[in-house]
């Protein structure tokens, strides 16, 4: 194994996840393993780290307790942000204050733990880096529930929001037939692009639940009459109907249901619209046509931060995400991003790699239509076969006094 | 132990809880116990029953796997319903059919699972019982999330609920701080007039967590204004803000901020209105005053059937209420529900007792002014002590690929 010489410095960015702290640990007890001397934490990213937030991780994971604790936190320890590094050219301020920052504290390695938009980040260090001679080594290492990174098969923290999502979805499915009453439910997934979380709902299906009636997502037009016509053929067999719609539904420009909502999305720095609403507009729109009762369940931040039934395959290849980046890095790749490749999936076996970061920063990756079934209402059998090794496995958090316990950063 | 003569019907009611299944486990086991020859269910309550649904539960339940399964299946196994019987006179046609169904079945004792409208139910049947001179015995088994019945300490389901809540409020807290911008997040809880359930977000608080900043319950008048006030001063000091609040929350008269959620409001048969969008209500005014982000997170259905993380305390009590059922009713105790009487906090000690249901059925059960703070938005260190011992201990669903399995009921 390849040594680490000189410090680390790690940060984290985008939306939390249950395990993006997995990766955390990895990344530390990697570089330690190494041989890294110090490992530095930005604080809130790369945004304020260039205001010199930073903290020293060998004073805060001291011990076996507190690396278990980091592991099953949900959110980011470090803190996150979302902020666009500006395009790289010489002379531009942020990177000069980085990069200084960087100098003074002796790091030789940059490990950013985020999704498409922290890959950006990296690769623009990377740039900055190779334009300015620097030695330093940057290394991305995936996250987002969103699923929806290039050429990796998949990415931690999906698992576990996947996980969650299809267990509250077995429980709502439940709690609807409860009463014998016609009601529509409807569960509004995360997923602005791509529907890998909201398809993720289909797993609820087996011998002890019928499973969700329609699932909507956004790699398709979403067509509001032919989702009526839908759930009203359905309710002339069965009285409680179950439809999973993705965040990011979008409509035939003909098509004015969602106009509002469009209107109300705030655009974060990115240019990404934050998205909220179909649930209720559909539900407002069904609930009018049906004249039936309407429960529209808005798994909100819950999906991403639930880490109290998180997937104990996702929290390990986490961590193995993160260890993985130490192990490239040390071996003197620089500019990639950890994938990972599925090299099995009976048994399922999947292995980290590095790739070219550049080739997956700002590229999303969607649910191949392949995958959708022929009327654009459900996934297919290779979608849930995808998906169902990601789910396995139970991890719960340290619990004491009847609540989780979480490790939390004292300056933050 | 007294023994049982003859066979029983067992029925559940009202909103699903967690742990609603752990009773009727502790009725089957129970009645099974004391010598019942056949144990009947209601399938959708006192409703279905009438036009002759039901199901014999020796046929379902018949080893360990299916008792274990049931106990941690949330959702109400044999159905419920929400219907008011009609007063008890001579010659009502239900009460007919019902007791001519009891006839037929052979049953002895009835026992319903329920909140404050089933005891309703258990105290019409009991009375028109009497009237006819019936030789069947009525017995009441508590259950909500709630936590709104009279006499008995507290209700099984609110234990597990206020778990669920409190694991969820902590993990929400911790996702909104992973960037480190000005946020205002706002946790919709259920509770229609009696604010237990909101409170629990108090239990999120501790060493590893700010907590919830201001907390609202129906208790009190909701004051728009003063909200507003106190989270702007609130946020002058840091820079995310949590507010928790009940979906039941009203103003005074000359304030009109809810009119449209009252407007939209459905009644039920039992004329509670079906409330859900203060907090959106909320948010909306917060986010125009103070021009922060406004993140609303409704815990919608997900709090009550969320039993991925039950509480083993209340698992426990809720198949020790329905046990002491049967253990009452086989002694003869006719017209009564099970309390629970709590001998002792520290070390938390919980005994079931047997109470006149006409003296609990359709009160309801507030948080007394003193366990609320001076300032009306946040409960006291008394409230916490209260709560604590009910969520302490977890127990997993039974899983399977992933997944919790769920017992159902074939014929639903």
């Amino acid at each position: 194994m390849a040594n680490m010489i000189g410090n680390v410095l790690v940060g984290q960015s985008g939306g939390p996840t249950a395990v993006i702290n997995s990766s955390l640990a990895g990344v530390f007890q990697g570089a330690k393993k190494a041989g890294a001397a110090k490992v530095y934490g930005m604080v809130h990213g790369i945004q304020e780290f260039a205001d010199g937030r930073y903290v020293l991780l060998d004073d805060v994971l001291k011990g076996e307790r507190e690396i278990e604790l980091l592991k099953r936190t949900p959110s980011s320890f470090l803190g996150a942000c979302r902020y666009k590094l500006p395009e790289v050219k010489l002379g531009s301020e942020i990177y000069e204050k980085v990069f200084r920052l960087f100098k003074e504290l002796g790091i030789r390695y940059v490990f950013y733990i985020g999704g498409n938009d922290s890959m950006d980040t990296i690769c623009k260090l990377y740039d900055y880096g190779q334009l300015t001679g620097s030695d330093i080594l940057f290394t991305g290492v995936p996250k987002t529930i969103d699923n929806d990174l290039d050429i990796t098969d998949h990415t931690p923290g999906f698992g576990s929001a996947a996980k969650y999502v299809a267990t509250m979805t077995k429980e709502i499915i439940q709690d609807a037939h409860a009463n014998d009453v016609k009601l529509v439910t409807i569960l509004e997934v995360m997923g602005r692009n791509a529907g890998w979380l909201t398809g993720a709902t289909a797993l609820a299906k087996g011998a002890d639940n019928e499973g969700v009636d329609f699932i909507y997502l956004p790699e398709l037009a979403f067509d509001m009459g032919k989702c009526l016509a839908s759930v009203r053929e359905r309710m002339a067999k069965k009285r409680q109907v179950t439809i999973a719609v993705s965040e990011g539904l979008w409509e035939e420009s003909d098509s004015h249901f969602f106009d509002e909502i469009s209107a109300n999305a705030k655009i974060d720095a990115f240019g990404h619209k934050e998205l909220s609403g179909v649930g209720e507009c559909i539900g407002k729109f069904l609930g009018k046509e049906l004249g039936c009762k309407i429960r529209v369940v808005n798994f909100s931040s819950i999906q991403r931060c639930g880490s109290h039934i998180a997937s104990l395959t996702d929290v390990n290849e986490a961590f193995m995400a993160g260890e993985a980046a130490t192990r490239f890095a040390a071996e003197g790749v620089n500019g990639h991003m950890v994938i990972f490749d599925r090299v099995s999936n009976g048994p399922y076996k999947c292995e980290a790699k590095a790739y070219d970061v550049h080739k997956i920063a700002n590229v999303e990756k969607k649910v191949p239509r392949s995958w959708i079934n022929a009327s654009g209402d459900g996934v297919t059998e290779a979608f849930l076969a995808y998906c169902r090794p990601l789910i396995q496995g139970e991890i719960m958090p340290v619990m004491e006094n009847g609540l989780p316990v979480h490790l939390t950063l004292p300056e933050r």
